[in-house]
């Protein structure tokens, strides 16, 4: 089953943004054991369209389009179908009940441009948008799919379960089995380096992917046939080598985020955490209180980017600050405990540091310092960066967390 | 003058690369008038690599491949490309003698495989990679130009600036002039419905591009012709129409993100900022701390996730909290006064409320109470989306930042 997808708008052709729904659309259809033969871009214009739907409905069985459904003059999508299935627009009174609550419930009124978006191909099954106003639509072509849907990530998404569904129905697809194990404390080459044995000795059904990540390397196991229970045993025969291969590297949680270790090693242990932020700016805060639940163990955090604040709200001592920078493992140490305190919480994380790159009174840019109070100990380290600002936060935050996962399960 | 954009590479099919160096090729090659009609991604095979070339000839002048130039048995971009132009492969001792200098410098071994990428195609002309051991290849063909470069991202980017330098030299390229003006205020239908007839009216050297984000809607005009000045006075009379058209959305600050124009207005106003945040949960924090120079004016925030922690740390009274409900208008001017005091700043922002979308004791999934004090007043209000937890949280993220700006500029 091999599939194209097809996204329309000027604004990724001009670079302005940068095309995420296509590799979204393809890493859904691929764990599906939909090929993605071809990923296009084009322009809002009628031909061009119509010229490349012409020769991916060529080259693969189905067509996903992304993009142009928008009420607005520049988006033709809708009307270049149309033209190519050689169908009409016709309204559809339960899409336009379906817009008119979706605004009422925003106490918004409808206007002429919006209600043009209850005007469907008549050939077309219709993809309710439960996201937006902008309906998809489902055209079925000499045993071919086209499938049009909004840009809108969030709306595109929600769509898309219900096109797989239907997809996966209509189509007899070979089995595919996906596992990922997660690996902590060890660099891409270096475990290559260490399971190349086991790597070229891997069963002919399986494909091994690296997929490196800020919060632990990833290893998906992908194998394809036609009996489910065999390739789910090979991939798990497989995985008991690796484990006994890489040790202490293979993570004992089965999950990417670091935020979601730090919520099962505090729900495991019945314990709280706090945090005290100045150069990651509120990020690790926001890791955490991503997690589900996290209001249960996460008691809080003070973004202290100023040292008046450490000083005043955190209290952290002016002499400490004074004698050792606010850039140092002394003072994150203090900030660490005093969150503890503050929060009243068993663990505690604090970062002070340089995010830029650009150095500053004696410190090398790209330098931060970073604690974890536990009930018994303080722990404390310094990290140097040299990517840019907002990656040299995203890299320490997730440092901090790993640290603390460390720490904790000593 | 067109050109399209090739990505080879299996990585990107299955989903696991976004494609970004498409997305800065295009910008380069667009902001330098050379407009690119589509942008290509396929796998590592080369029946469909050269039909995606011959095609993309077919409509365009320039061909920028990147991609599948590595030494490893997967990557099959020069040998594809030989084929295509009939052409054969010759040691060039100048690129092995890079690449030799590359790997000393380095202390590495050169190995067979890494000595295969000396070898070029004879009827190309090769252009050097400072930041590998890849070369690119530049073909000419029938007044056509076909390029390959490497897909690492920094390579590529380096090579880039060659390649421009050499485009320009060789054709004589029309202007393109891009301005972009930034609204808030008001939804895309409803602009769009305000502007339709100024919109007909535009001049037909102008191009106008809806591009709503979660910060702002932008409007994007692009003009192309051969008198730059004449293009920019073009699109500057058409903005001044619109400027009076649409009045008070028409934003007087020029950037896309709500932090950056906050940021604006605390520099203008010489006032500080400081945060309580409950269910974004650092986020705005985050936001307003990316913005450099931010720490000029933000004071801090705390992340009162809990009830204790908005009642001990912050100081909102329990007896508000138990009367109203913590999800409410009451509680979140608290926190927003509380967050005052305690930072000492002018203003203040709060958050309180469900950013996931089930219901909780009697609140509706996705209400979110949102409260602003300015030195004088306190403004509260009350959201609901219906969107999943994180974009809830980055829309009420935004939309408080949106509350700030406006309130702020009375």
């Amino acid at each position: 089953m091999k599939a194209e997808v097809i996204t329309i708008g000027d604004e990724i052709l001009i670079g302005q943004t940068i095309d995420t729904n296509s590799a979204w659309i393809s890493d859904l259809l691929e764990k599906n054991g939909i090929h993605v033969l071809q990923i296009i871009s084009v322009s809002d214009k009628k031909d061009h369209i119509i010229s490349t739907l012409s020769q991916s409905l060529e080259r693969s069985d189905i067509v996903l389009i992304t993009g142009g459904l928008g009420p607005t003059k520049d988006d033709i999508t809708k009307q270049t179908l149309c033209e190519y299935f050689d169908d009409e627009l016709i309204l559809s009174q339960s899409i336009l009940d379906d817009i008119t609550k979706y605004f009422d419930s925003r106490k918004r009124t409808i206007n002429k441009l919006t209600e043009s978006q209850a005007f469907i191909p008549s050939k077309c099954k219709v993809i309710k948008n439960r996201k937006g106003t902008a309906p998809g639509f489902w055209f079925e072509y000499d045993g071919k799919i086209v499938v049009s849907m909004p840009g809108v990530p969030y709306e595109m998404k929600s769509m898309m379960k219900l096109v797989l569904h239907k997809l996966k129905k209509q189509f007899n697809l070979l089995e595919i089995v996906h596992k990922t194990v997660y690996i902590r404390g060890i660099i891409e080459s270096h475990l290559a380096e260490l399971i190349v044995d086991w790597e070229n000795d891997l069963a002919k059904e399986i494909k091994l992917a690296y997929l490196p990540s800020e919060s632990c390397l990833m290893l998906r196991f992908t194998a394809r046939g036609s009996d489910r229970q065999y390739l789910e045993n090979l991939i798990n025969k497989n995985i008991g080598t690796l484990k006994s291969l890489i040790g202490p590297y293979f993570s004992k949680y089965q999950t990417r985020l670091n935020e979601e270790v730090v919520g099962q090693i505090m729900k495991n242990t019945n314990s709280t955490l706090s945090v005290a932020e100045s150069c990651t700016g509120g990020n690790i805060a926001k890791m955490l209180t991503s997690v589900s639940g996290s209001s249960n163990y996460f008691n809080g955090s003070i973004v202290a980017y100023s040292n008046a604040t450490k000083e005043n709200i955190l209290g952290v001592k002016a002499e400490t600050i004074f004698k050792y920078g606010v850039i140092s493992e002394e003072v994150v140490q203090e900030m660490a405990q005093c969150s503890q305190k503050l929060f009243k919480s068993d663990f505690a994380i604090s970062t002070s540091g340089l995010a830029e790159l650009c150095d500053s009174e004696g410190v090398k840019g790209g330098t931060i310092c970073i604690a974890v109070a536990t009930p018994l100990d303080i722990y404390s380290q310094t990290v140097t960066y040299n990517t840019d600002r907002d990656t040299n936060i995203i890299r320490a935050s997730n440092e901090a967390l790993n640290f603390l996962i460390s720490v904790a399960d000593k």
